[in-house]
């Protein structure tokens, strides 16, 4: 229930630092604390002071006089001291009279994990939420929530949650900061399942509602925190893009990667998501390209999400996070169990890793370190022979990192045994090499001093093949994307033609149409850039063999009727017109047809006919999260079946759109198979930029763009409009996520 | 190295219930014994006793009087009573003594963990091998290994093995039988990634090199065996397809579930198992398409596995795995997060299952036990209201499983507490019904009484909502596998005219011939029971102008030469000739062309020219592993460049054959869009049918067999095959897979 942001006014975001001070309080009161630690409002105090948290804790009860051996009071305006953080543990309903009380206490930061608010779904929840909010807003106090699980800030040990996790003994710092949404998979089972596998964590903050602090607030301190590596986010919906990319950027420039797990990426999850917080949220594929996009890794489940994320934390302690360009094709693997070798080689294949083989050097040091000749080939089954022999692993390790064509060096444990000594070495190696070890424990007996050497090391590991695989493909992906362009940079400002073809589309907008004639969007179209057929207009039957004389035979006639998208549909297309009186007979059954389906008058549209070659398909969809995607396919079943598209979110520069094109599963094609001839990629990418940024400048008037063919003309090579839709937003329909985004 | 299953002559399998006998042995003797619980050779007395061997006892080392309180012999024939089994636990080369001295003793089975056998990858390995062998069947002594790490069945307790996970104080007995080509992946990681959660075996057995016993002995004894419930199997390659069929059908006829781990499904996992154990490893796919077609569970990695398998245990010892014909298709889910609710649906919808719509009696019922109102959807998103009512977990699931469209109930518990009574509810609810329940534990704490329930009851429970995601699907898979006709049924006797291109194709053999031309080919496809092109042989231009004139024209021309493969690149193909001058000129183009291209006299076919639609490509592939396989795909694009086929290994039903059809992702375009006939289904199923037996009868002969393409004729609205090719296998070059089969 996203309504908040919808009809409050827009607000500039506090500076990442002053969130962070948000998140340091000196004194802490409990408005509703409890001393039964059964309840919710009873977890809160014992989890502080669990946590070694050093400020003043009030507990506010006007029913009791003590909680806990600490002095309780009746409400805030009894509380002795300054209170920089409120938590509220009442029921909803008393939020606005504590809110009152602390202005006057000049409170900064209010967490509420009550529920009861725009959660619920009805009117009445959204009502108590935006009333809450002015409240807020008018004391001054900044609100985590509601219906948040609270937050833990491991680097000032504050840990303000009443989640089971946070009764954990004492919770480790590590170089994770996470902010989710969900305060079940932040606070529960990610906090939870990372401890369990000895991972941990700067922050943890839950943000539920975020009916003020979002996802973007903090994250933005995250990026900005000294303590914090890498950047973690449970994301159910985008709201607000320009603040979300803004946010990436900031994360890229400081180096630190952003790892991203979205519920709601299938239609029924998404369904899901929407029921939950009424979050809009855009399509997987939108999603994944946009990650791709912007340099963010897209992690597939919460376990692939914090170990992912982990691995990344460790390598850029190490400072081995910017020495490589492509480590997932540099990788090399070791084990004494052919089984495994076998299972990580499938998942390291299936994951796009790449294993070069041994240098003649390398197999001759591997021989010498083994004690025995062989055929040794990369991954490496260095066989039961070395079992007994606990130092081969490091000597075997260090030969593979010594090879030039090796970046990446993973040792896979099975045979569960005290491998205190293997371990040892890899730690001792990496941190004396450059290069990555990451090293996967299969077996069991994953405990005693070789975890907990391991888990204090910078050494990443993994308790399986596929998810060792998952992460170094996610590694190869965070480097990779290092070196993209800022796609902002596409942007620049719009030439004289974009000016006119913007112009065209508000005069249409005024006039209250919607979807464009085809001639009216190639009119446009050939503004922005685009090769579109020949073609004129007609109204009567002598015009339109005027026109095609002047267009020379054969021709095409088309119907044209503002109210008429699908033309093809009511038989009002006619190719392959070869001479006065086809054209005349056509022109009588286009209009005939035309009167038949839509009232008013209508037109031809005389065309050349192209020899065509390949199809493919451009367009532009307004997405609800991200706003204009373009989107690219190989035309006709291409699309229409196999849906083999790639897309990105507009603008984007050169780079992105070669990818574009060599993403599509068909992209073959247009190399020219099968007697066809090749499409010009760099031409291709030239259509693909304009239309971004025609897009991109547009997005508040368009909805949805179709270049549906754009061919290749055998005739002169190039490529060519055969046909285009341009459809404009209605006036007051724009969806919520551009609404925004104008707000700005 | 797999050369003694090639060389050794074809033995008789022994029955399941006298391997059975062998991994029940009253007596086992540790030939090699050490005192040093270090060394491999002293874990294997502590672990017996540890895991309450009853039988006798004896270490032989003739160094040593005693070890470990045991009395211990000189050498075997020392020992005072029987021996049963022998472990071996010296260097390969003493083997050969140790056997012969078995022999005395009557020995059944030796378990030899010792390596420097045939997966040494060198002669001398393979000789050792080999002689061992010999001497075994000599001394009548069955082995297991060399090369593996033991066997450990918990129904007799009989633990023999050196895994540090033989150590775990008390291994409890469990549903799974796991038989395991890797030792590394059998009795280490799995094992011990099961017994850390609380998943348990009723047998473990290791095979190694596999030298003698082999998995699929193992399989069998394991689904004769009344205390498992499931069969697990980690394969690195197929070396019997019979025999695993043949198991595939006793399992499915005792109602057993196979999950299968495979290693070496990609290329490069492929190159290292085969370094492992120089197995011959077929396709990724085909591997696939055998399991869905033999009713095998294909799991993806070692966690899915095992927690797969785990799963069945438990629904086949509850009585439910024969009960649902398509439960995937009816699922709900209930948490208490939103988050949880979005991430299972988003892995739920990926896995292909459904989740039915609560009836209007749902919904109220669950107002009712929630105490609100709402729109409640499935997966059913309770919201954090319901923090504190312990019971609305087990009257919620409960009311789910009432309705008629739901089979499958899925509780996500995420925020960690005691969770203790709503899993008493579970474990209650579904005793009761017929139905099914599996919790997701998402959250961390999984431990203390409540988990200790979920353990011993016939409820499954997963940690992750993805991990769940796929188990459903394997269980949906597996149920509606259950109703598919067993494929041998598909293999009736060949009638004449298969017998008569039978006849043809041993005649070609014999005359050393290798690809078959066009005319050739297509001459065998016509009596298989394919529609083909009316075509004559020409070597004249007046000949081919005559034959023109017999068909009608226009008509295609094709240089035939026994050479000449593919006639497309040579320019050899004519295509649309409209009158006899211009086949006299094709003709002599054609001469010409083949009088360059091979030596030797070439002909030319005059063929009908066919108005075609949609086409296709069938073929036959012979797989290493799994003999003739089927392949049916779309043609031009479709099977070049994005290889969508689908494929089944020959012989098969008619349902496979539908389900070949309705497996292709394009296979949209056979209902005919965009103008084209629609593809008849029943006719198109009939000729895979009759390839598939064609393929399956000759699979000493065929090679491979090409019809590219199989268009639809425009003008009868048939299927007509425009051109063929047969590739025979050449004399003595027969893939070993393929061998083996024959000598059976």
């Amino acid at each position: 229930m996203d309504l908040n942001n919808q009809l409050m006014p827009a607000r500039a975001r506090m500076a990442p630092a002053d969130v962070a001070g948000l998140f340091k309080p000196k004194s802490i009161a409990v408005v509703g604390a409890s001393a039964n630690p059964e309840r919710f409002s009873g977890k809160i105090i014992p989890s502080l002071l669990r946590q070694g948290y050093g400020g003043a804790i009030y507990p506010v009860n006007p029913g009791r006089g003590n909680i806990g051996g600490l002095a309780c009071y009746p409400d805030l305006a009894a509380v002795p001291g300054d209170v920089d953080c409120v938590v509220y543990a009442l029921a909803a309903e008393h939020i606005g009279a504590v809110l009152d009380q602390c202005r006057d206490k000049r409170v900064r930061l209010m967490v509420v994990s009550s529920a009861g608010f725009a959660e619920r779904g009805d009117a009445q929840g959204v009502a108590m939420q935006e009333s809450m909010l002015a409240r807020a807003r008018a004391a001054g106090v900044r609100v985590l929530g509601p219906n948040c699980i609270g937050f833990i800030n491991m680097v000032s040990r504050v840990c303000v949650s009443s989640a089971a996790a946070a009764s954990w003994p004492d919770i480790p710092q590590g170089g994770i900061g996470l902010v989710s949404q969900s305060g079940g998979l932040g606070l529960a089972t990610i906090l939870y399942s990372a401890l369990e596998d000895g991972i941990s964590f700067s922050h943890i903050v839950t943000t539920g509602n975020e009916a003020d602090l979002d996802t973007i607030d903090i994250a933005r301190y995250l990026i900005a925190d000294a303590a914090t590596d890498v950047v973690a986010m449970t994301v159910e919906a985008v709201r607000d893009k320009a603040a979300f990319f803004g946010a990436l950027q900031e994360a890229k420039a400081a180096g630190k990667p952003v790892v991203v797990l979205k519920s709601g990426r299938t239609e029924l999850g998404k369904t899901m998501a929407a029921s939950h917080t009424g979050a809009l949220a855009g399509s997987a594929a939108v999603f994944e390209a946009v990650c791709a996009q912007y340099g963010a890794i897209c992690a597939n489940d919460v376990d692939d999400f914090y170990q992912i994320a982990a691995m990344l934390a460790k390598l850029r302690r190490a400072g081995k996070l910017g020495t490589f360009a492509n480590p997932g094709a540099h990788c090399a693997a070791l084990s004494i169990s052919g089984g495994h070798i076998g299972l990580f080689a499938d998942h390291a294949s299936l994951a796009g890793l790449a294993f070069p083989a041994f240098s003649g050097r390398t197999q001759a040091a591997i021989a010498r370190e083994l004690g025995f000749e062989g055929n040794f080939q990369n991954p490496l089954d260095t066989t039961a022979r070395t079992i007994g022999d606990d130092g081969f692993w490091g000597r075997c390790a260090s030969v593979l990192l010594d090879d030039a064509a090796i970046e990446v060096v993973v040792p896979i444990i099975t045979v569960a045994r005290t491998y205190e000594a293997a371990i040892r070495d890899f730690i001792d190696i990496a941190q004396k090499s450059g290069k990555i070890v990451v090293v996967v424990w299969a077996g069991g007996d994953f405990e005693g001093e070789g975890r907990r050497l391991l888990m204090q090391s910078n050494v990443p590991v993994f308790r399986t093949p596929a998810r060792a695989a998952a992460a170094i493909r996610a590694l190869d992906s965070y480097c990779r994307g290092r070196g993209r362009g800022s796609p902002q940079a596409a942007a620049h400002a719009p030439d004289a033609s974009l000016a006119q073809a913007r112009l065209l589309l508000q005069e249409y907008a005024a006039a209250g149409r919607s979807a464009l004639t085809e001639r009216e969007s190639k009119h446009i179209l050939h503004l922005v850039g685009f090769p579109v057929t020949r073609e004129l207009s007609a109204e009567s039957a002598e015009q339109a063999v005027a026109a095609a004389r002047s267009i020379g035979y054969p021709v095409a006639l088309k119907g044209e009727h503002p109210q008429i998208l699908h033309k093809t549909e009511l038989g009002l297309v006619f190719l392959g017109l070869e001479e006065p009186a086809a054209v005349s007979q056509a022109f009588a059954q286009a209009m005939a047809g035309m009167s038949r389906a839509a009232p008013g008058p209508g037109k031809v549209l005389v065309q050349e006919m192209a020899d065509s070659g390949t199809e493919l398909i451009l367009g532009v969809t307004s997405d609800p999260e991200f706003g204009p995607v373009v989107v690219l396919g190989l035309g006709g079943i291409f699309v229409e079946i196999l849906r083999d598209v790639s897309m990105r979110v507009a603008p984007f520069d050169q780079d992105e759109a070669m990818g574009m094109i060599d993403g599509l599963r068909g992209g073959r094609l247009l190399q020219g198979v099968r007697g066809q001839a090749a499409v010009d990629r760099g031409e291709l990418a030239r259509l693909l930029l304009r239309l971004s940024l025609f897009a991109h400048v547009n997005a508040d008037l368009i909805r949805e763009i179709d270049v549906n063919p754009l061919v290749l003309d055998k005739r002169n090579k190039g490529l060519l409009a055969l046909d285009a839709l341009i459809v404009l937003k209605q006036a007051g329909a724009a969806a919520p996520g551009l609404q925004l985004e104008l707000a700005e």
